[in-house]
């Protein structure tokens, strides 16, 4: 027997069965079409950003980081929540300002940005979070024959890291940002064109649930930012302090204590060196807004006992849920929060193993796992499907196509 | 410095550009429109079936798995040298149709099957590889709806997996086939059903390099299906062996011995048991027969040294080759054979790392790589990008989208 992570707040039952605003998922199912579905909770979502709110410094202003979920329908409802939205494509941009997102309010950051997506960014009047001297040259030279002028930060590589982050970005040789030492010089550049001078971009890492190691970080972050807005010599307009709040998805994770940051980060904004006194400070968070806020459905097709190992075969997998499968970056599987969600609240009593409908071994949803009793017919909850989940697995696998989604 | 993999035969240089068909790499980015580029060479793969023809017995029919690489024209191709296709779903099958291969030559297997999708390969006249009892009774049940005999074969776990294959599909408890005990009862139930009999599909493991190993299975496959054969009381029409061939990717990998497979086949078939004597059988290969026919072209966009390392910034990445991210199912990451397309005759001169435009440090696609210097605007290639790299990778992370494809 393996655990399952912790299903996360929010979720209800409604008639034996796991439901979302007060409708079963059978109900979404019929109101989606078909399985598999990825269904989203706007209520969960909004309360997310409202406790996060009422924990951060009010003078803190939240961005979300769209690459974490881009259906359109999250953009919309997220717009109305949240003060900007971070971007890593010309792709995103198109998709922020569909979703009605205010240029002004936007900022690019990604390695590699094409010259037609500068030039997108650009002619849009998003920030470019620039990651290289070459970049800023590209940036510089289409806005001149575009006569725009671009509005420029640089997204800086730190030479410290965020502790017990599942990604780490920064610490040492990345190919994100520039070194540290050599902001300075580019930012005087950028203010001797004579372009927009947005600040400074410092991005740590991700996937963190030790608060500590965040404030820490953030602390870090506060005085590199003002050690090199020092060097550069003008006051610094913005900065994008990163993200790293994780969320829960397995057996032994507890929630970030984010009273704790935001008590930490007020005292810290109280005790600002000068150059920092006027500046705009964000978080760009994705997975901690929407990752507990989304579940993906998918119908049992099948159950089958294979040399005492019972199946509960689904139409499904990993083409729509690459990391739950254990298969995206990840070095040891474990079982993200799971429930027959046709049977929420019935009592767990055997042993199975869920796997997808795909032709690979790869393809498993949940692990010798104790659930209730399910037949062909039911309907598999897989949690913590709210971000890097339908866009983030390659859904063309095997012929089988998207999944829906709905946002209730 | 870490290796590379080895590059495989049959591309050219051509004006110290990687070419392929004579074209070099440049020029198949102005066809193709832009990069990143799938380019898959006809040549490649007609050759590598044509060997693999001469290697095994004349007797064994060769089947391309559909999964590996669904991409339109190599279908086509892939109709006209082969003598089936193995599909994993409803989508391939449209895909197969489409290419011109004759249903009669289309074999489905696939855990998790829908209804509709036993539906259409039944109306299709294709085979369907049962898994499960269940699954039997369900084709049972839709073929004297649409008044059609379906054509049904068995897929079998077998007992045993094949050695050192990169994946194992056979072994203890699995969620495909049938547990190989219940086979012949499933077998005399579908007989009495008086439906098309189709015989069995055995399948062992993929990625294996192994030669001894892959006969030693393909004994014992032979045997397990001869064994069921006798219990099951009449002749075995068919028999899919699996496939299991594997191609090199790393640095140490050495290519499959295939003559000596075919000189153990051709022996195996020689003292063939009575109740297989007058069987049909077929291997299925996918990632053998298109794997090393492919190449990712990927084009420079930003040179950046970051503490010391060289980072060459491109427009691709994993959302199109997650496989050579080492993202998908790996747990040490290695380098695929890579090189850069637009100096492919110059020499190694510096290490570099060559990363993807994605906003994330899983998106690798070489690791402190000794190349030639290469500037923005040159062209990388990434190899064995034929199987499991456009289908396989998530091509809307980031607001990206897939790459192109090209056959020529």
């Amino acid at each position: 027997m393996k655990p399952l992570g912790p299903i996360p707040h929010g979720f209800e039952t409604v008639n034996g069965q796991l439901a979302v605003a007060g409708q079963t998922a059978e109900m979404l199912v019929k109101r989606a079409g078909d399985t598999p579905l990825f269904v989203y909770s706007s209520a969960i979502i909004a309360d997310r950003v409202d406790s996060l709110r009422k924990a951060m410094p009010e003078r803190l202003r939240i961005h979300y980081a769209v690459k974490a979920n881009p259906y359109p329908d999250i953009l919309k409802v997220m717009a109305g929540l949240v003060d900007g939205f971070d971007i890593a494509s010309a792709g995103e941009l198109e998709q922020a300002l569909a979703a009605g997102q205010r240029a002004a309010c936007i900022s690019f950051a990604g390695p590699g940005k094409r010259d037609r997506e500068l030039r997108a960014a650009i002619l849009a009047g998003v920030t470019l979070n620039c990651e290289s001297e070459q970049e800023v040259r590209r940036a510089l030279m289409i806005g001149e024959a575009e006569n725009i002028a671009p509005r420029l930060a640089i997204r800086v590589n730190p030479d410290f890291e965020l502790r017990g982050s599942g990604m780490k970005m920064g610490g040492g040789p990345k190919p994100f940002g520039l070194d540290a030492e050599r902001v300075p010089a580019l930012a005087r550049d950028i203010l001797a064109a004579g372009v927009e001078w947005r600040g400074l971009h410092i991005f740590t890492g991700s996937q963190a649930l030790d608060a500590g190691a965040i404030s820490e970080t953030q602390g870090k972050v506060l005085s590199l930012a003002s050690q090199l807005t020092e060097e550069i010599g003008v006051a610094l307009p913005h900065l994008n302090m990163g993200g790293g709040f994780g969320i829960p998805y397995f057996r032994g994770d507890t929630p970030l204590d984010i009273g704790r940051i935001g008590n930490s980060l007020e005292d810290q904004f109280g005790k600002l060196p000068d150059n920092l006194a006027e500046t705009e400070f964000s978080i760009e968070l994705g997975r901690y807004l929407v990752g507990e806020a989304g579940v993906y459905l998918t119908r049992v097709i099948d159950r089958k006992v294979s040399h005492g190992m019972t199946y509960l075969i689904t139409d499904g997998g990993l083409h729509h849920q690459l990391a739950a499968s254990g298969n995206f970056g990840t070095v040891v599987r474990r079982n993200y929060p799971a429930a027959i969600a046709s049977r929420f609240d019935s009592d767990a009593v055997e042993e199975v193993s869920i796997v997808g409908c795909l032709c690979t071994p790869l393809d498993r949803l949940a692990d010798q796992a104790m659930l209730p009793r399910a037949d062909v017919g039911d309907l598999v909850a897989i949690f913590c499907a709210g971000a890097y989940g339908a866009t983030a697995s390659p859904s063309a696998f095997l012929g089988q196509g998207p999944a829906r989604e709905i946002l209730v």
